[in-house]
Protein backbone atom coordinates (compact mmCIF):
# COMPACT_ATOMS: atom_id res chain seq x y z
CA UNK A 1 0.00 0.00 0.00
CA UNK A 2 1.06 3.18 -0.72
CA UNK A 3 1.14 5.34 2.45
CA UNK A 4 1.47 9.23 1.03
CA UNK A 5 -1.87 10.57 2.61
CA UNK A 6 -1.43 8.88 5.58
CA UNK A 7 1.99 10.12 5.90
CA UNK A 8 1.01 13.39 5.45
CA UNK A 9 -1.69 13.02 8.05
CA UNK A 10 0.67 11.23 10.56
CA UNK A 11 2.84 14.78 10.11
CA UNK A 12 0.03 16.80 11.01
CA UNK A 13 -0.80 14.69 14.46
CA UNK A 14 2.83 14.82 15.44
CA UNK A 15 2.60 19.05 14.68
CA UNK A 16 -0.36 18.79 16.73
CA UNK A 17 1.61 18.33 20.02
CA UNK A 18 2.70 21.71 19.99
CA UNK A 19 -0.64 22.94 21.36
CA UNK A 20 0.50 21.58 24.48
CA UNK A 21 3.09 24.30 24.63
CA UNK A 22 0.66 26.99 23.65
CA UNK A 23 -0.55 28.60 26.98
CA UNK A 24 -3.09 30.54 28.05
CA UNK A 25 -3.77 33.15 30.51
CA UNK A 26 -5.93 31.01 32.26
CA UNK A 27 -4.06 29.05 35.18
CA UNK A 28 -5.04 25.53 36.82
CA UNK A 29 -7.22 25.61 39.73
CA UNK A 30 -4.49 24.66 41.60
CA UNK A 31 -2.82 27.75 40.57
CA UNK A 32 0.26 25.89 40.01
CA UNK A 33 0.67 27.20 36.24
CA UNK A 34 -1.24 28.41 33.11
CA UNK A 35 -3.52 25.80 31.26
CA UNK A 36 -2.39 24.87 27.51
CA UNK A 37 -4.45 25.05 24.36
CA UNK A 38 -4.52 21.20 24.35
CA UNK A 39 -5.87 20.91 28.10
CA UNK A 40 -8.15 23.79 27.64
CA UNK A 41 -9.95 21.90 24.13
CA UNK A 42 -10.39 18.97 26.15
CA UNK A 43 -12.32 20.61 29.02
CA UNK A 44 -14.85 21.96 26.30
CA UNK A 45 -15.42 18.84 24.50
CA UNK A 46 -16.30 17.26 28.01
CA UNK A 47 -18.28 20.57 29.03
CA UNK A 48 -20.18 20.08 25.81
CA UNK A 49 -21.14 15.95 26.44
CA UNK A 50 -21.86 17.30 29.45
CA UNK A 51 -23.93 20.71 29.28
CA UNK A 52 -25.46 20.71 25.49
CA UNK A 53 -29.15 19.37 26.94
CA UNK A 54 -28.92 23.15 28.22
CA UNK A 55 -28.71 25.11 24.45
CA UNK A 56 -32.01 27.18 23.66
CA UNK A 57 -32.25 25.37 20.47
CA UNK A 58 -31.77 21.80 19.93
CA UNK A 59 -27.88 21.29 18.44
CA UNK A 60 -25.61 18.77 16.89
CA UNK A 61 -23.76 17.78 19.97
CA UNK A 62 -20.92 15.80 17.34
CA UNK A 63 -20.52 18.78 15.73
CA UNK A 64 -19.88 20.95 18.62
CA UNK A 65 -17.02 18.53 20.06
CA UNK A 66 -15.42 18.42 16.89
CA UNK A 67 -15.49 22.53 16.59
CA UNK A 68 -14.24 22.90 20.11
CA UNK A 69 -11.34 20.12 19.65
CA UNK A 70 -9.48 22.07 16.68
CA UNK A 71 -11.10 25.79 17.88
CA UNK A 72 -7.49 26.75 18.80
CA UNK A 73 -5.37 24.97 16.41
CA UNK A 74 -4.59 28.03 14.52
CA UNK A 75 -2.90 29.36 17.65
CA UNK A 76 0.15 26.73 17.00
CA UNK A 77 1.44 29.39 14.56
CA UNK A 78 -0.97 32.87 15.81
CA UNK A 79 0.10 32.55 19.14
CA UNK A 80 -2.75 32.59 22.14
CA UNK A 81 -4.34 36.38 22.22
CA UNK A 82 -5.65 37.39 25.71
CA UNK A 83 -9.56 37.91 25.27
CA UNK A 84 -9.04 41.24 27.15
CA UNK A 85 -5.50 42.27 25.46
CA UNK A 86 -7.09 45.21 23.06
CA UNK A 87 -4.20 45.59 20.87
CA UNK A 88 -3.11 41.87 20.68
CA UNK A 89 -7.08 41.50 18.88
CA UNK A 90 -6.40 44.20 16.48
CA UNK A 91 -4.20 41.97 14.34
CA UNK A 92 -5.56 38.78 15.59
CA UNK A 93 -7.93 38.36 12.70
CA UNK A 94 -5.15 38.43 10.61
CA UNK A 95 -2.63 36.40 12.19
CA UNK A 96 -5.09 33.57 12.15
CA UNK A 97 -5.93 33.21 8.97
CA UNK A 98 -2.47 32.89 7.99
CA UNK A 99 -1.92 30.17 10.48
CA UNK A 100 -5.24 28.32 9.28
CA UNK A 101 -3.49 28.38 5.80
CA UNK A 102 -1.11 26.88 7.29
CA UNK A 103 -2.15 23.91 9.63
CA UNK A 104 -5.20 23.18 7.52
CA UNK A 105 -3.53 23.09 4.15
CA UNK A 106 -1.41 19.76 6.24
CA UNK A 107 -3.93 17.51 5.52
CA UNK A 108 -4.64 16.46 2.11
CA UNK A 109 -8.37 16.60 0.72
CA UNK A 110 -11.72 16.49 1.89
CA UNK A 111 -10.87 16.01 6.00
CA UNK A 112 -8.21 19.40 5.65
CA UNK A 113 -11.87 20.95 4.22
CA UNK A 114 -14.03 20.06 6.99
CA UNK A 115 -11.65 20.68 9.80
CA UNK A 116 -11.31 24.83 8.17
CA UNK A 117 -14.95 24.61 7.42
CA UNK A 118 -15.54 23.78 11.24
CA UNK A 119 -13.08 26.73 12.26
CA UNK A 120 -14.73 28.94 10.11
CA UNK A 121 -18.50 28.41 11.14
CA UNK A 122 -16.87 28.76 15.04
CA UNK A 123 -15.11 31.88 13.99
CA UNK A 124 -17.82 33.44 12.31
CA UNK A 125 -20.15 32.44 15.51
CA UNK A 126 -23.93 32.45 13.68
CA UNK A 127 -25.03 29.15 13.91
CA UNK A 128 -26.64 27.77 16.91
CA UNK A 129 -23.55 25.03 17.06
CA UNK A 130 -21.28 27.70 16.53
CA UNK A 131 -22.64 29.54 19.37
CA UNK A 132 -22.96 27.17 21.89
CA UNK A 133 -19.33 26.49 20.99
CA UNK A 134 -18.23 29.89 21.64
CA UNK A 135 -19.91 30.04 24.86
CA UNK A 136 -18.13 26.31 26.12
CA UNK A 137 -15.14 28.64 25.12
CA UNK A 138 -16.06 31.33 27.38
CA UNK A 139 -17.87 29.87 30.04
CA UNK A 140 -14.73 27.07 31.00
CA UNK A 141 -11.97 30.15 31.93
CA UNK A 142 -14.98 32.14 33.69
CA UNK A 143 -15.40 28.96 35.94
CA UNK A 144 -11.67 28.30 36.48
CA UNK A 145 -11.56 31.94 37.82
CA UNK A 146 -14.39 31.53 39.88
CA UNK A 147 -13.08 28.10 41.65
CA UNK A 148 -9.63 29.97 41.99
CA UNK A 149 -10.90 33.64 43.91
CA UNK A 150 -10.61 35.46 40.56
CA UNK A 151 -7.89 34.31 38.60
CA UNK A 152 -7.75 35.91 35.54
CA UNK A 153 -10.23 38.43 36.49
CA UNK A 154 -8.69 39.80 39.71
CA UNK A 155 -4.64 39.58 38.45
CA UNK A 156 -5.98 42.13 35.58
CA UNK A 157 -8.28 44.13 37.58
CA UNK A 158 -11.03 42.77 34.70
CA UNK A 159 -14.57 44.67 34.85
CA UNK A 160 -18.04 43.40 35.30
CA UNK A 161 -18.95 44.59 32.41
CA UNK A 162 -16.17 43.21 30.53
CA UNK A 163 -16.96 39.82 31.64
CA UNK A 164 -20.43 40.00 30.92
CA UNK A 165 -19.44 41.36 26.99
CA UNK A 166 -16.83 38.59 27.20
CA UNK A 167 -20.14 35.90 28.21
CA UNK A 168 -22.54 37.28 25.47
CA UNK A 169 -22.96 34.57 23.45
CA UNK A 170 -24.02 32.54 26.29
CA UNK A 171 -26.97 34.73 26.05
CA UNK A 172 -27.58 33.73 22.77
CA UNK A 173 -27.34 29.86 22.65
CA UNK A 174 -28.48 29.07 26.62
CA UNK A 175 -30.83 30.62 29.09
CA UNK A 176 -30.21 28.10 31.86
CA UNK A 177 -26.31 28.59 31.28
CA UNK A 178 -26.00 32.27 31.21
CA UNK A 179 -29.06 32.94 34.29
CA UNK A 180 -26.17 30.35 36.16
CA UNK A 181 -23.25 32.69 34.89
CA UNK A 182 -24.50 35.86 35.88
CA UNK A 183 -25.18 34.69 39.18
CA UNK A 184 -21.84 33.65 39.59
CA UNK A 185 -20.75 37.53 38.59
CA UNK A 186 -22.64 38.63 41.38
CA UNK A 187 -21.55 36.43 43.79
CA UNK A 188 -17.69 36.85 42.42
CA UNK A 189 -18.50 40.80 43.01
CA UNK A 190 -19.82 39.93 46.13
CA UNK A 191 -16.66 37.75 47.41
CA UNK A 192 -13.91 40.57 45.93
CA UNK A 193 -12.86 38.54 42.54
CA UNK A 194 -14.33 41.44 40.48
CA UNK A 195 -14.14 45.16 42.09
CA UNK A 196 -14.89 46.75 39.18
CA UNK A 197 -18.08 47.68 37.61
CA UNK B 1 -34.61 28.34 38.72
CA UNK B 2 -33.09 25.47 40.56
CA UNK B 3 -29.76 24.96 40.00
CA UNK B 4 -28.89 22.03 41.88
CA UNK B 5 -28.72 19.90 38.91
CA UNK B 6 -26.20 22.21 37.04
CA UNK B 7 -24.46 22.81 40.28
CA UNK B 8 -23.41 19.18 40.32
CA UNK B 9 -22.18 19.14 36.68
CA UNK B 10 -19.94 22.38 37.65
CA UNK B 11 -18.33 20.74 40.32
CA UNK B 12 -17.81 17.80 38.13
CA UNK B 13 -16.47 19.85 34.87
CA UNK B 14 -14.30 22.07 38.23
CA UNK B 15 -12.81 18.06 39.28
CA UNK B 16 -11.89 17.68 35.74
CA UNK B 17 -9.31 20.09 36.17
CA UNK B 18 -7.46 17.60 38.09
CA UNK B 19 -7.03 15.68 34.62
CA UNK B 20 -4.27 18.32 34.06
CA UNK B 21 -1.86 17.09 36.80
CA UNK B 22 -2.01 12.89 36.12
CA UNK B 23 1.30 13.29 34.09
CA UNK B 24 2.11 10.07 32.17
CA UNK B 25 5.55 8.23 31.11
CA UNK B 26 5.47 10.04 27.49
CA UNK B 27 7.06 12.96 26.95
CA UNK B 28 6.13 15.68 24.89
CA UNK B 29 7.92 15.56 21.07
CA UNK B 30 10.00 18.30 22.12
CA UNK B 31 10.98 16.28 25.31
CA UNK B 32 10.58 19.49 27.75
CA UNK B 33 8.34 17.33 29.91
CA UNK B 34 6.09 14.48 30.19
CA UNK B 35 2.23 14.31 28.89
CA UNK B 36 -0.44 14.78 30.99
CA UNK B 37 -3.50 12.92 30.49
CA UNK B 38 -6.32 15.71 29.27
CA UNK B 39 -3.60 17.08 26.79
CA UNK B 40 -3.60 12.95 25.90
CA UNK B 41 -7.40 12.32 25.62
CA UNK B 42 -7.46 15.97 23.29
CA UNK B 43 -4.82 14.19 20.88
CA UNK B 44 -7.00 11.08 20.51
CA UNK B 45 -9.87 12.84 19.68
CA UNK B 46 -8.25 14.68 16.86
CA UNK B 47 -6.56 11.75 15.66
CA UNK B 48 -9.70 10.26 15.44
CA UNK B 49 -11.40 12.65 13.18
CA UNK B 50 -8.31 11.99 10.80
CA UNK B 51 -7.67 8.13 11.37
CA UNK B 52 -11.79 6.39 11.95
CA UNK B 53 -11.58 6.22 7.44
CA UNK B 54 -9.13 3.52 7.88
CA UNK B 55 -11.29 1.71 10.43
CA UNK B 56 -11.86 -1.98 8.61
CA UNK B 57 -15.41 -1.72 9.74
CA UNK B 58 -18.07 1.18 9.93
CA UNK B 59 -17.88 2.57 13.06
CA UNK B 60 -19.56 5.55 14.62
CA UNK B 61 -17.11 8.06 14.99
CA UNK B 62 -18.88 10.63 17.38
CA UNK B 63 -19.42 6.98 19.37
CA UNK B 64 -15.02 6.84 19.80
CA UNK B 65 -14.68 10.58 20.35
CA UNK B 66 -17.10 10.72 23.26
CA UNK B 67 -14.97 7.26 24.40
CA UNK B 68 -11.44 8.95 24.11
CA UNK B 69 -12.84 11.88 25.78
CA UNK B 70 -13.68 10.12 28.48
CA UNK B 71 -11.17 6.99 29.00
CA UNK B 72 -8.77 7.82 30.94
CA UNK B 73 -11.22 9.96 33.95
CA UNK B 74 -10.85 7.01 36.72
CA UNK B 75 -7.00 8.27 36.52
CA UNK B 76 -7.81 11.59 38.31
CA UNK B 77 -8.28 8.99 41.53
CA UNK B 78 -6.81 6.03 40.22
CA UNK B 79 -3.38 7.59 38.69
CA UNK B 80 -1.79 6.82 35.61
CA UNK B 81 -0.18 3.07 35.62
CA UNK B 82 2.78 3.07 32.78
CA UNK B 83 1.21 -0.18 30.21
CA UNK B 84 4.95 -1.42 30.25
CA UNK B 85 4.40 -1.42 34.50
CA UNK B 86 4.13 -5.27 35.58
CA UNK B 87 3.54 -4.64 38.95
CA UNK B 88 1.07 -1.83 39.02
CA UNK B 89 -1.02 -3.41 36.01
CA UNK B 90 -1.73 -6.16 38.39
CA UNK B 91 -4.28 -4.26 40.62
CA UNK B 92 -5.27 -1.88 37.96
CA UNK B 93 -8.59 -3.12 37.50
CA UNK B 94 -9.83 -2.83 40.85
CA UNK B 95 -8.30 0.95 41.80
CA UNK B 96 -10.02 1.73 38.49
CA UNK B 97 -13.69 0.31 39.33
CA UNK B 98 -13.34 2.31 42.15
CA UNK B 99 -12.53 5.43 40.88
CA UNK B 100 -15.54 5.12 38.59
CA UNK B 101 -17.57 5.11 41.14
CA UNK B 102 -16.27 8.38 42.56
CA UNK B 103 -16.12 10.05 39.68
CA UNK B 104 -19.14 8.92 37.59
CA UNK B 105 -21.23 8.99 40.84
CA UNK B 106 -20.87 12.91 40.38
CA UNK B 107 -22.75 12.94 37.74
CA UNK B 108 -26.73 12.51 38.41
CA UNK B 109 -28.99 10.50 36.49
CA UNK B 110 -28.34 9.77 32.60
CA UNK B 111 -25.82 11.51 31.83
CA UNK B 112 -23.72 9.98 34.74
CA UNK B 113 -24.73 6.77 33.20
CA UNK B 114 -23.85 7.26 29.87
CA UNK B 115 -20.46 8.36 30.58
CA UNK B 116 -19.90 4.71 33.08
CA UNK B 117 -20.95 2.95 30.26
CA UNK B 118 -18.98 4.54 27.61
CA UNK B 119 -16.05 3.57 29.89
CA UNK B 120 -17.19 0.25 30.47
CA UNK B 121 -17.21 -0.39 26.62
CA UNK B 122 -13.84 0.67 25.93
CA UNK B 123 -12.51 -1.24 29.20
CA UNK B 124 -14.42 -4.12 27.89
CA UNK B 125 -12.92 -3.41 24.23
CA UNK B 126 -15.00 -5.70 22.56
CA UNK B 127 -17.45 -3.35 20.08
CA UNK B 128 -15.35 -2.00 16.74
CA UNK B 129 -15.82 1.04 18.73
CA UNK B 130 -13.75 0.39 21.43
CA UNK B 131 -11.59 -1.45 19.29
CA UNK B 132 -10.64 1.62 17.42
CA UNK B 133 -10.70 4.13 20.57
CA UNK B 134 -8.07 1.41 22.22
CA UNK B 135 -6.17 1.62 18.68
CA UNK B 136 -5.87 5.58 19.00
CA UNK B 137 -4.77 5.10 22.55
CA UNK B 138 -2.06 3.10 21.83
CA UNK B 139 -0.97 4.61 18.50
CA UNK B 140 -0.59 7.96 20.01
CA UNK B 141 1.83 7.33 21.92
CA UNK B 142 3.09 4.78 19.47
CA UNK B 143 4.23 8.40 17.18
CA UNK B 144 5.30 10.33 19.83
CA UNK B 145 8.00 7.64 20.59
CA UNK B 146 9.33 7.24 17.28
CA UNK B 147 9.18 10.86 16.74
CA UNK B 148 11.41 11.81 19.71
CA UNK B 149 13.86 9.07 18.85
CA UNK B 150 12.48 6.23 21.34
CA UNK B 151 10.90 8.02 23.83
CA UNK B 152 9.76 6.23 26.73
CA UNK B 153 10.77 2.59 24.40
CA UNK B 154 14.64 3.57 24.59
CA UNK B 155 13.79 4.56 28.02
CA UNK B 156 12.92 1.65 29.64
CA UNK B 157 14.29 -0.87 27.08
CA UNK B 158 11.16 -2.17 25.30
CA UNK B 159 11.32 -4.69 23.28
CA UNK B 160 9.98 -5.10 19.90
CA UNK B 161 7.77 -7.95 21.02
CA UNK B 162 6.86 -6.37 24.18
CA UNK B 163 5.07 -3.36 21.69
CA UNK B 164 3.57 -5.61 19.13
CA UNK B 165 1.47 -7.02 21.91
CA UNK B 166 0.74 -3.33 22.75
CA UNK B 167 -0.56 -2.55 19.78
CA UNK B 168 -2.47 -5.66 19.32
CA UNK B 169 -6.16 -3.74 18.70
CA UNK B 170 -4.65 -1.67 15.76
CA UNK B 171 -4.35 -5.39 13.85
CA UNK B 172 -8.27 -6.19 15.08
CA UNK B 173 -9.69 -2.59 13.78
CA UNK B 174 -7.52 -1.31 11.32
CA UNK B 175 -5.25 -3.32 8.38
CA UNK B 176 -4.20 0.10 7.28
CA UNK B 177 -2.95 1.41 10.45
CA UNK B 178 -1.75 -1.88 11.94
CA UNK B 179 0.45 -2.33 8.54
CA UNK B 180 1.68 1.45 9.14
CA UNK B 181 2.54 1.06 12.69
CA UNK B 182 4.55 -2.14 12.07
CA UNK B 183 6.57 -0.25 9.53
CA UNK B 184 7.46 1.94 12.04
CA UNK B 185 8.78 -0.61 14.51
CA UNK B 186 11.03 -2.01 12.13
CA UNK B 187 12.40 1.60 10.80
CA UNK B 188 12.59 1.90 15.22
CA UNK B 189 14.50 -0.93 14.90
CA UNK B 190 17.15 -0.08 12.39
CA UNK B 191 17.44 3.38 13.64
CA UNK B 192 18.09 1.94 17.23
CA UNK B 193 15.03 3.50 19.08
CA UNK B 194 14.11 -0.18 19.96
CA UNK B 195 17.24 -3.09 20.16
CA UNK B 196 15.39 -6.00 22.11
CA UNK B 197 13.72 -8.67 19.66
Amino acid sequence: MDFKELDREIEFIVELDKMKSIFRQTSLINGTRRENDAEHSWHLALMTMILSEYADNKIDEFKVIKMVVIHDLVEIYAGDTFCYDEKGNMDKKERELKAAEKIFGMIPGKKGEELRSLWEEFEAMKTDEALFAASMDRLQPFIMNYNSSGGTWKKFNISKKQILNRIAPLKRSSKVLNDYAERLIEDSFKKGYITKE
